[in-house]
């Protein structure tokens, strides 16, 4: 049984380590890195406080024990239902089984000013592009005359105040607590302003009440200015304009508002929901198709649980893998489709880390809430397990004690390419 | 006395450590990076050893204790020595004396078409760019189904058989011999050729008749096709054009063929010597200036001893900017010039790492030579030892033991930027 599955974050990458070596199958992996991202710590390495490559692991390093995995750098460019193939920049791949992980990308909500002007944080090159911004900005205050223009440098703005909102404040916070003043002693940081813009009336909306408050409250103590019920009009790249008709001057512009499926071309597009995502059975099959699975934060599912579909996290996906890889399993051993297992999330908690010492956990079952310091052990022993090889565990851990100790990110690094050797890619 | 310094290289940013704290001085370093660039390891970013944040150090951390040093991350446009200031590209700045460290760039001697083809290794980011080729070439080489063009996108040619040259053919001789194939099962790898083209009649030809021939007999054990005598004469991204008028077919050669000073505007030409330098006298200073110095790989100088110029490698820029520091301070005590010292070089040694286990080490005095692994052991204890900064050591240190234990450079990570996402820089 030939299975492709595009896409290798968390969902698509598990469930082709869960196939890798399994009798009876035949695995193609497609993604447009050839790296797997650590998404929950993009924001660390946009900070400094991570090199990319600690959060980055090479997919075909993944399997090179593996004989029936095999790896396609590129891009999917058409899905062809009918024909049981798919094409991608590079070539076409014929499929009995395709299993659609593209998961999502940065939602504007169609604000193309927005799109332009404001930085996404969804890849790690757009975390390694925010990082370059951040530091330029700085550089370039140095020598500005205009207060203006000076301001406008030294303010950021965050929009959206879920976890990956949250966690940048906090950790821009810490940047302009412990390292910029120190990095740039001509500059006045006291002048520096983070703002973090939610539209809602609380910081992570999705967490219980205590963990939302208690999130507020450690930005708040670290400096970061709180403003919810606050929406984004316009951002024409030097000025936010709000829905209170209040503007903030600023050069930068964190988008983590808002999310939305990589739906590929030639799914019909009356299966999109909510989210833009694609509408899936419980057993993650696209409606509609026999032979077409979609997982993780581009599926839709509904479930008597979750009955307007189900938070777009890594567990969610991890799990729908798993149920796949089984019934898989059981499809090439032509058991019973009745036998097939139902998709049921099982919610092990959430959490946000804040800064130093600082973050939220919530646990459902039994019901649990964490803060403070164990909360933040919490967030880094399982954040430290969840990072794929132990070369980058080591390295991960060695950056956050020496960052710990030193009261340091220094990873202050600007490796922009110059356009002077830029190489054209006709090889 | 308030010094400018162009460049933190080794020469640049020791000058400035050294004059760091020092009452009297006033410092302006200026860089178009934000950091200080490990030139001697470039090849094992470019192959995938060591992460380009393991060999660059933020020049902001360096002086961050400083009360004297600032920085400034700009490109020198031009030098105007009447009205001793020069211009950036951000403002413009006024000196006592100026100190000219900006290094030498890949010389292409005048062939613009492998200067658009060919990739150089000067820089942090070149390095990255040819890392990514490198990568890209065989994920491409998955899907070509024409003979002429596997084998193009599987032949590495190399051009210069100096220490650079050597120690890049090596690298990818083992990636050939110990990784690709694993990452790459599909592949045949005995297709793959790595060629290292010597123009002269013997590699590293700057040392001494032993680590020569032992350096070549290694790099024939690893599998390189050393080509002495061999000149480049042409290449237009496809094939390489011999003198002999053999050609090579290859989409990817690595030029380490020579380097060429950069020589700022404003100073006068006629002060240009051999290999685009700028000619000093044995304080360092331009020929012709009272207030300004050169140093370092840009810097020719003529001594009894060396009476063609130095060699451009770290130490000549380092004892330079020892000589200058020295001056400089008597200077400001208002010493007698009579009394200022004079630059003599002080040979080392010199050498080279061609792989695991296998390096060449030249001592003049007393006159020793060192081959195979001990010399790879100096190599390596002496490169750790300059390195800049405890935590870049720590992190070179566990990459070199990790790749060594697993024969494995694990940071095969293509963290290119997309055109979709590309930023205007318009802040």
């Amino acid at each position: 049984m030939k299975i492709v599955i595009v896409g290798a974050g968390f969902g698509g990458l598990r469930l082709a380590r869960k196939l890798s070596n399994k009798p009876g199958f035949e695995i193609i992996l497609v993604d447009r890195f050839n790296y797997h991202q650590f998404q929950p710590l993009f924001y660390q390495v946009a900070t400094a406080g991570l090199d990319a490559s600690n959060i980055s692991f090479p997919l075909r390093k993944v399997f090179q024990k593996s004989k029936n995995v095999r790896i396609r750098l590129a891009e999917l460019k058409q899905v062809m239902p009918e024909e049981n193939k798919i094409i991608t920049d590079a070539e076409e791949i014929t499929y009995d089984a395709l299993v659609l992980a593209t998961g999502a990308d940065t939602n504007f909500f169609g604000n193309s000013q927005v799109e332009r002007t404001a930085f996404p944080m969804k890849s790690t090159v757009e975390a390694l592009q925010l990082r370059y911004r951040l530091l330029q900005n700085f550089e370039k205050a140095l020598t500005v005359t205009d207060p203006l223009a000076l301001q406008r440098l030294m303010n950021i703005v965050v929009v959206g105040g879920g976890p990956t909102g949250v966690e940048i404040s906090g950790a821009l916070a810490e940047m302009k607590k412990y390292v910029l003043p120190k990095d740039y002693p001509e500059l006045d940081f006291s002048r520096m302003n983070i703002y973090l813009l939610e539209g809602g009336g609380k910081t992570l909306a999705s967490m219980g009440e205590k963990s939302s408050k208690q999130s507020q409250k450690y930005l708040e103590q670290m400096g970061v200015k709180v403003l919810t019920n606050a929406l984004l009009k316009n951002y024409d790249g030097d000025r936010v304009m709000l829905n209170t008709d209040d503007c903030i001057e600023s050069s930068t512009v964190i988008w983590a508002a808002g999310i939305k499926g990589n739906i590929p071309n030639g799914i019909d597009k009356a299966l999109i929901a909510r989210g833009n995502r694609i509408k899936t059975d419980r057993y993650c099959r696209v409606s509609g198709y026999d032979n077409i699975y979609a997982i993780g934060d581009l599926a839709y599912m509904e479930t008597p649980k979750f009955s307007n579909g189900h938070p777009q996290v890594a567990p969610v996906a991890m799990q729908q893998a798993d149920l796949l890889a089984g019934n898989f399993r059981m499809i090439e051993r032509k058991s019973n489709p009745d036998k097939h297992y139902e998709f049921e999330y099982q919610d092990k908690g959430s959490m946000a880390t804040v800064g130093r010492n600082r973050a939220v956990v919530d646990i459902p079952r039994p019901k649990l809430h964490f803060g403070g310091f164990i909360a933040w052990m919490i967030w880094m022993s399982l954040h430290l397990m969840l990072i794929l090889g132990v070369k980058n565990r080591f390295f991960v851990f060695s950056n956050w004690l020496y960052n710990y100790i030193t009261y340091d990110q220094n990873l202050r690094l600007i490796f922009r390419e110059f356009d002077k050797h830029e190489k054209s890619d006709g090889a």
